[in-house]
């Protein structure tokens, strides 16, 4: 299928539009295998054409002046990115009357402007995505508009800011909320200014968009019952702690008999719910529906090489299904080579059964040394008269471990062959 | 946007084929609001027509005869769900040369014969979807080739297959192997002949699956190192349990320096890690990019009505992108009322602070018992001379709760107003 042009445009070129640009540009031929088109950054909006970005845009991209994007035909379709209600707003609406699809990062202007800019887009023809305005680049919209269209997803649970529930999830390590606060901001986790973010405002906005997008039914933003965590103390984080749970910034979307409920507020979640194990700032979306029980989304929910990967799936997604788009059957695109075996690298868990004597772990050790492979753990078991090795290894060559198990199961004390797996941690072992 | 009739076909009409038909009768209006299309089954191709079936097909639409559904001009698309390599994978090959679109839920054909399938679809310019081949309802393919498709992603972490899941985790509760296996075939999650699934060749077809959509090369089921469950001890999992983790069959897809590693095997997940959280039955898969950090997805890996769900998705897909598809912008198309505030419903988490006195308890309970709400769980605290009463209550309407807690909070003996949040439990309250 031959190639085509397409030319898009940003407004606002901050660390997110630049982001998007510079995504564009490294993954265009993935782009183009997928969709059957390039796509290229023609115009992008900006206050100030001279101040110096994090990813520089081509020469003459730059412009100062809204016309230029409006009135450019080689446009098709453009990338909301500078946020606020206005003049963010204004501009997207001219961009759609203008014939020109929009993508938007913009919770507030969707949660609030949503059913005018949707019924301005319909009118004109074109079309409007707004993934990357809740969760960054989790695809909740995508899944619940494309995936579940018939599942009757009648419930939607969320944790959708990741600054309170990182303020949530250390108070459990002692500490008020005061200070909880305090070293999110210190961290980078909480702005300067949290309000809209420990109120619960930007929570709200976020469920108003899913239960809008789960249930077909616009809700708007004042529509949102919504109770921020600043009441929540050390007590209640103890108290929970007492009852197996934690506390948690929950939003909860739910239709039940044809009316719709969505709330934000602080929620006791027992611990071994899916949404309690949700860590410091990820978000998580739990979707329930008839046909598919429920189905959890995790992930970061901010950023800004999050954000900009949800705006380019939406910009991909614009070109690809406005005609020849995702008729690219095949997946495969290029042949890779196996790694050997030898060299795929993992934490390993080893079970060693011995005999009980001393200089067995000194031998067994050795061994390990000998081919650079360290020890993270060890655990020595003595029962009826057997022993046994339990070993956790650093990170190391598959084929290093075996070549060192060889070796160690030749050896005098050791009985029967080793038990080897790797180990999944969190940490780098 | 004028409504079009599509013509669609099964290929099998067990307990997925009846339940893609259900959904496809149930959600025809979701379906033409998302596509512009309706979507109807015209025939269905079976060993016997005359069967007893879940959910029956219209009349005169089951046929034994292939040629019915190849020959019929008015079938644009084809669900297989008949399962198996052969007829399946010759009836593919000539739907697909016919001109026909073709969606299939079968793990198995597409990780042996991918290559070939993929190739034929290319060449006959229809399209091959495959999303209920891998975890059922869990959208990963989707996710992968269409919102991750500039993330790069290099590791694809992956429990899924359900059967051993279920195993291992009961495992932890004591127990050997092969108790926990007649466990689960007697709650039905494994089957009589459990083969494939405890020696890791269903997980290994999907990871194969998986790692060739992430990677974008082709991984047969062959280039799948694998090793199944069979020989865990209950040593091991205690052997785990001492050292913070569980023992989960896991899938490992890495891209190293432009090679593929994939391998499916027991391994050790620190209870922290999310894999570690994953419940019983159910699968997850993790994927880990440059521009996401990794992206969780849960959610039922098996299930009739789950698979079906998965294949009239792909079937949206197939006619909601060619041509005309998801440009109805808006994704709201009712309006519902709100539910009254006071008619939610929810477990609720109390605390009140009270005076130290006999007879408090007392009356606390008797207002929420005048206003039929029951207590699940109840802790009282003294401290310095001042109490507190903590209650966790049954699942009841938000308005009586609160009415309740007015009565409260006016005895003599409450101090301060009372703070009240919603429970998330995973067992009813």
């Amino acid at each position: 299928m031959a190639s085509v042009d397409v030319g898009v445009a940003l407004l606002g070129y901050g660390t997110v539009g630049a982001s998007v640009n510079r995504l564009l540009v490294e993954s265009a031929d993935e782009i183009e295998r997928a969709t059957g088109h390039r796509l290229r950054i023609v115009r992008a909006l900006v206050r100030d054409a001279d101040k110096e970005r994090s990813f520089a845009a081509a020469d003459g991209v730059l412009t100062t002046d809204f016309a230029a994007v409006r009135d450019d035909p080689s446009i098709r379709v453009v990338a909301e990115v500078m946020g606020g209600l206005d003049p963010a707003g204004g501009y997207v609406r001219e961009l759609l009357r203008a014939g020109k699809s929009v993508v938007t990062a913009n919770k507030q202007l969707v949660a609030r402007e949503g059913a005018d800019l949707f019924a301005i887009a319909s009118e004109a023809g074109v079309q409007l995505r707004f993934e990357a305005s809740v969760c960054a680049a989790i695809p909740v919209v995508k899944v619940l508009r494309e995936s579940l269209v018939v599942t009757n997803v009648h419930r939607v649970l969320g944790i959708v800011n990741g600054t309170t529930n990182f303020i949530l999830s250390r108070m459990e390590q002692g500490g008020s909320y005061a200070e909880a606060l305090a070293e999110a901001q210190q961290l980078g986790y909480a702005e300067a200014d949290p309000t809209d973010d420990v109120n619960g405002a930007d929570a709200a906005a976020k469920m108003a968009i899913l239960a809008t997008v789960a249930f077909g039914s616009r809700v708007a933003l004042s529509d949102v019952d919504m109770r921020g965590i600043t009441e929540i103390e050390p007590a209640h984080v103890v108290a929970a702690a007492d009852l197996g749970m934690v506390v948690r910034l929950v939003g909860i979307a739910s239709l039940l008999d044809g009316k719709v409920d969505v709330r934000v507020q602080p929620a006791f979640v027992e611990r071994s719910h899916p949404l309690a194990a949700v860590d410091g700032a990820f978000n998580a979306v739990m979707l329930q529906g008839d046909a598919i029980r429920e189905i959890t989304l995790e992930g970061p929910g901010a950023g800004g090489i999050e954000t900009a990967s949800a705006v380019v799936a939406d910009l991909v997604s614009v070109v690809g299904t406005a005609g020849t788009g995702f008729l690219q059957n095949d997946a495969c695109w290029r042949e890779l080579d196996k790694l050997p075996d030898g060299e795929w690298r993992s934490p390993f868990y080893v079970h060693l059964d011995v005999v009980d004597r001393p200089g067995v772990l000194a031998h067994a050790a050795s061994r390990f040394a000998a081919h650079e492979v360290s020890i993270a753990q060890l655990v020595q078991r003595v029962e009826d008269g057997q022993a046994a090795l339990e070993l956790v290894l650093h990170t190391a060559p598959l084929g290093a471990v075996k070549a060192a198990l060889v070796e160690i199961a030749a050896l005098p004390e050791v009985l029967g062959p080793p038990f080897v797996a790797p180990v999944l941690s969190e940490r780098p072992l």
